[in-house]
């Protein structure tokens, strides 16, 4: 059993919080908002009053917070308050440059940090099936596993530093995409006349087949679009990608574009769906309202 | 056991008729080079002298050409010269309007005819696990379906004649923009230093996961890009989709994107390369050429 | 004094015609409607009661229809009547495979063809200044300038049959990506709370300056989107555009772009605005609908 | 005669300060290279030791550098040192928020601050006859204008302080696109076969026409890119429109589609041609490498 503080427990925090402590460990959570802390006290954890408080016990710290800002917040409450030799695994999707330089600020503590953004979604917490991107030293990669497997499925050191944070702007930049080309094909289908349930298996079971297909084409058939991830969240991962790519001089031609149109959908009042609502707009600029 | 008529052995073609002489049919393959017809006799198959000559004694007739045109070259060799109540499947990728105005055509000698175009490349051919999208009345898509099943894995009836290709469009634009948006995620990690073999295997994990990721990455990884598809044939394919697109009035703003993309790979001379090969556009659009 | 049969009596021809009659000419009117025939013999033209009727003496034809196929419908009723080396001027804006078609076909009549469309919308035609870009045989060109010359401002000689017609799709492809180029800038510059008439002046005298932003932009900052020239039109000429460059394979990455919003646009119901209306769709994905 | 410290000699800044020296005015330049300076001491000017030194006597004090940081740079070196009361036109092209961030740090030391950044190119600034976008209080811009008559053509005030700035990105998003366009219809043209030379002068006379049509045309059909306007500048300058346009909200699709075309262009190493070189990409995507 270890003492673990778990910041930020939301819609992703939150059933990983649920899944440390039912593996047997002893979560202090903090958040925000108190419903999500009353949640983790329900299943079994404690709360904590704040930070500085739930952190000062710990023996690995985990953070799962919504942006480079919020991970910088956390740092003067975080590294002057832990024991030295503690481990913080950042489950934030950030900026790489902020990752790295905030395991140089623990570096400085002693603390030891490691840069682990997921994949999956909602679901993929709930289910403990989360894809986890985890950069930083190999030592710290490994002390780090145990507590990463229990909340995902597939856990791989993909490098140094802030090199979970690349992987999962690779991540971000594939799955916008790949709910795009769904939208478009989806609403291509429809126009024809196609049954696209029928079309949705067969696609799904040739070289067009995606995890995105699986999980998101019936909810976009069904025009349920409840997040699961919001717009909003993807919008702000697109900003990564595309700094990201700019500073490497690296071309993503349909990377900026699906950027643009996450963008546009946000604009356009939408930033709290689900990013499957792609289609909503793919339906719009064809002039077919479903609404 | 059946007669099939088998039209067009070359990498699809071939691994596909010779799936249906180990099931213990009867086929009769033409083919415009020789070598193709070979490899069928050698199968355990029999070479015809023609299509004219391939057909005259089959039950059932299947072709695999490259484009619309090649479908409707066969038409006046094919239909006058098979017994009515033949079943001509067509397995071509072509355009959903040609494809109704083939089953037209067949329909007045008294000939049933499907639609059913396969995704799942060379591989999908050789392993018998095409995904086949398919075409036409129920009757004649069920009088089809044991053959069908012998060379592919999935088999969808997806709507009326010319659903089939629809569908098949619809799979040529996500398979496009799947495997740019790999390949742009492979340069944008490989500018940033990370390992992308451990990349592929999270991302494979989790919402970013496809089938373009566990059958093309590693070959894109190593730039190997021996066909496989080739970008000739998807730019071909493009042109349906974007035709139809324009047709109904649909939006496809990424699907148009990677149209221009593979035409400006074939235009450079890289026709004759699988379509995995967009990752060298990429490459050098990003100023980071491999060779 | 030229007998001038003109067909078309549009936005564009009605114009034309009126300018060749105030010329001197003997100008003999056919349109699908009348009015616009009225409109012709109120200005001094005449009125045929046919396509056929209207060119048996003339000594100049002059066309300027809708698309392709009103060109080629026109074919059996001109050039069976017309004596030959009768001048066959098609200001119509059609495939240039087409235009090379035609010429041919009016070669086999002993006709002169030239294809000449123009730029410059209706204000140009108006005002006599349209741009005039002429495709055929050096000495037919010359013979029809001086009738060009009564309705344009620039007639230039660009090359064989079928040029005139590729330098109008080239036209195009500019046209639509900088009214594009200035919508986007417009909902910017409001966005930022910027007064876009002063913006307008400073942009028009430096290297943004163009004729769309003298003539459109003014109508655009006033949401004001009449015709001129209209989205249905501009999405015909835009496929023109992308099927020439795909046949050539030159890539236009803007010009396929801006071809599918004003797709789009169309899709949308907005095919009967002027093209300006661009600025409506960035609008609307901007989340800043102005109505 | 007023007393000027001209900061920032180079291919702009040189002609410009030149210019003042010419209208009568006592012109004190700074350059980080030695060779400017002495061009304008040829020109009749004076040389500074350094920024703090020529700013100490000016009246007015005008900056032209290359970006953001280097602006900010020059703030601790002269609103310290500098008279109360001075008016300082920074011409440079740099984001707005840090326009109005500098225009705020000089209030604080009684510097009225415009920002007045230009459009034209060297040629505009060996002319004269650059267009100016300023931005900052009426009484201010009014106090610049004298010494922005003398190089500008096109003076206008848009706003308040940052305005020129946002009107600048605006000018850099058309022009950026623009040249795009010409690059894709000269391409395109040539691929067809058409003169070129003809099709310039008759696109220029339409609703095609541009300055950039006027001004560059000439120099990409000759494949000539010498600078001109650096695409290393112009690719910093559409890192301000899209990071100003996502912060509005506002869908530029055109704009962030060009900004890809201009990075790639110069991640393959051309950032030091003209921006004219766009050309070239449209050529390589096309297969047709002129070199």
């Amino acid at each position: 059993m270890t003492t673990i503080a778990f910041i930020g427990l939301g819609i992703m925090g939150g059933p990983m919080a649920a899944h440390l402590v039912a593996a047997g460990h002893d979560v202090v959570g903090h958040n925000l908002s108190r419903p999500a802390v009353d949640r983790l006290v329900a299943a079994g954890g404690r709360a904590a009053t704040g930070t500085a408080d739930a952190v000062r016990d710990a023996e690995v710290v985990i953070t799962m917070v919504p942006d480079s800002p919020d991970v910088e917040a956390l740092v003067p409450d975080v590294y002057p308050n832990v024991k030295p030799g503690t481990l913080h695994i950042d489950c934030s999707t950030i900026r790489p440059d902020v990752a790295r330089r905030v395991a140089a600020a623990g570096a400085e503590h002693g603390v030891h940090v490691v840069d682990a953004p997921v994949s999956g979604g909602e679901a993929g917490a709930v289910e403990a099936t989360l894809s986890i991107m985890v950069g930083g030293d190999a030592a710290d990669v490994e002390a780090a596993r145990p507590y990463l497997d229990v909340v995902g499925g597939t856990v791989v050191h993909v490098g140094p530093a802030g090199a979970g944070q690349t992987v999962k702007a690779a991540n971000q930049l594939i799955v916008a995409g790949n709910i795009q080309l769904v939208a478009e094909a989806l609403v291509f289908l429809e126009a024809h006349g196609v049954d696209t349930g029928a079309a949705v298996e067969v696609l799904a079971g040739g070289l067009a087949g995606s995890t995105v297909l699986d999980r998101k084409a019936a909810g976009m058939r069904a025009r349920t679009f409840a997040p699961g991830f919001r717009i909003d969240l993807h919008h702000k991962d697109l900003g990564i990608v595309t700094a990201a790519a700019r500073e490497a001089g690296v071309a993503i031609p349909l990377g900026a574009h699906v950027a643009q149109l996450v963008a546009s959908l946000r604009a356009q009042g939408h930033g709290g769906l689900d990013h499957s609502a792609l289609l909503l707009q793919v339906e719009s600029l064809s002039g077919r309202n479903s609404s």
